[in-house]
């Protein structure tokens, strides 16, 4: 059995360029990792992370949008990742189920309660062992993500400031499942950081780095 | 406030053109009635029920399926279901939620209980007044719908007997909410019954038919 990371957090804090140096670290170690965005990473998630990022024109429904986010997630858990965990390889997905907690519900008003319980039956009760969530103030988080380009960086900073909030708050409540990391350094010092907190939780896991 | 209507059951059992018949008649005596098929209904819902309906080729997840006739549903229910009703009207949809329970709970393999509670939270709690439930022997439904043509009508026998036990579980189980049509009679039959039952409900519920 392998082990399943999700990165998270704020747009513009730098996660998925995280992910990317994540995965090339443990690749040059010798690990078969597969690596993941959610929403996409099949034919039919790439479809509707299309309708999702253009939804915004079509005034889509903020409920509709996070079952889309379930159905791409679903997919992508059945067709991808428990296959990759099953072959006992690492997975390292750039966002997952708490991205919807976060987005539609802390920040978009639906429950977050609900979302985590639609999110575990279409995840079929999978989760990440572990989900590192990168914090840093909302501000330079705007800066980071330059020129908002489509439905998920758009909205003010009203939004970002419950989004980071949302964030924070689900790592505290379950310390066990998440990991903050403070993202608001350089991209070498916080993937420093990454590395560390991971390396720890595989070393754990029997995957031994250096 | 309206009344929200919807008719389900097994294909080949002719509810789509018993709705049409139930609408044309609603209308002919003066109701504005807005008429819906789910999924469908809205431009994302249109997306959607494509990707559905050529999933199968795609090997599409039992967990994705579900998820995407859900994102569909509350695209529907927020843009055209919930407005039709805040405006008074009769609404008349060919298929709801509990298609999902059955086709993808029941006959699926998925918990009918876990596809209710996502269903509640994609509706934000809406449910029709009233499901009529179309019922006949499954050899006869295997008939009436021809040659199989989509995902939902190319499966085998097994499969529709599944289906039409969950519909007549989920009929009985909540009595009060549900109504069971003989289906196996001709059109012009089904339709004198469809209109009895939805004629009965609709005066109770302060929309005199005659």
């Amino acid at each position: 059995m392998g082990v399943f990371l999700s990165l998270d957090g704020l747009d513009g804090t730098g996660k998925s360029t995280q992910a990317r140096l994540l995965v090339e670290w443990l690749r040059g170690q010798g690990y078969a990792v597969t690596a993941c965005t959610d929403p996409g990473g099949t034919d039919i998630g790439a479809k509707l992370r299309e309708i999702l990022l253009t939804g915004r024109e079509q005034k889509m429904s903020i409920r509709t949008e996070a079952m889309l986010f379930m159905a791409s997630r679903a997919e992508l858990v059945d067709r991808i990742i428990r296959p990759a965990l099953a072959r006992g390889e690492i997975v390292v997905s750039d966002r997952f189920l708490l991205a919807n907690v976060v987005y539609q519900g802390h920040a978009g008003g639906l429950d977050p309660a609900d979302l985590w319980s639609v999110g575990n039956v279409a995840t079929g009760g999978l989760q990440p062992d572990l989900t590192l969530v990168f914090d840093m103030p909302t501000d330079l988080a705007a800066v980071r993500r330059g020129r908002a380009a489509d439905r998920m960086e758009s909205r003010g900073n009203e939004f970002a400031v419950r989004v980071r909030a949302g964030f924070l708050v689900e790592a505290r409540r379950r310390p066990e499942l998440h990991r903050i990391v403070d993202a608001s350094g350089e991209v070498e010092a916080v993937q420093a950081e990454t590395r560390r907190i991971a390396g720890e939780f595989l070393r754990g896991r029997g995957f031994p780095v250096l």
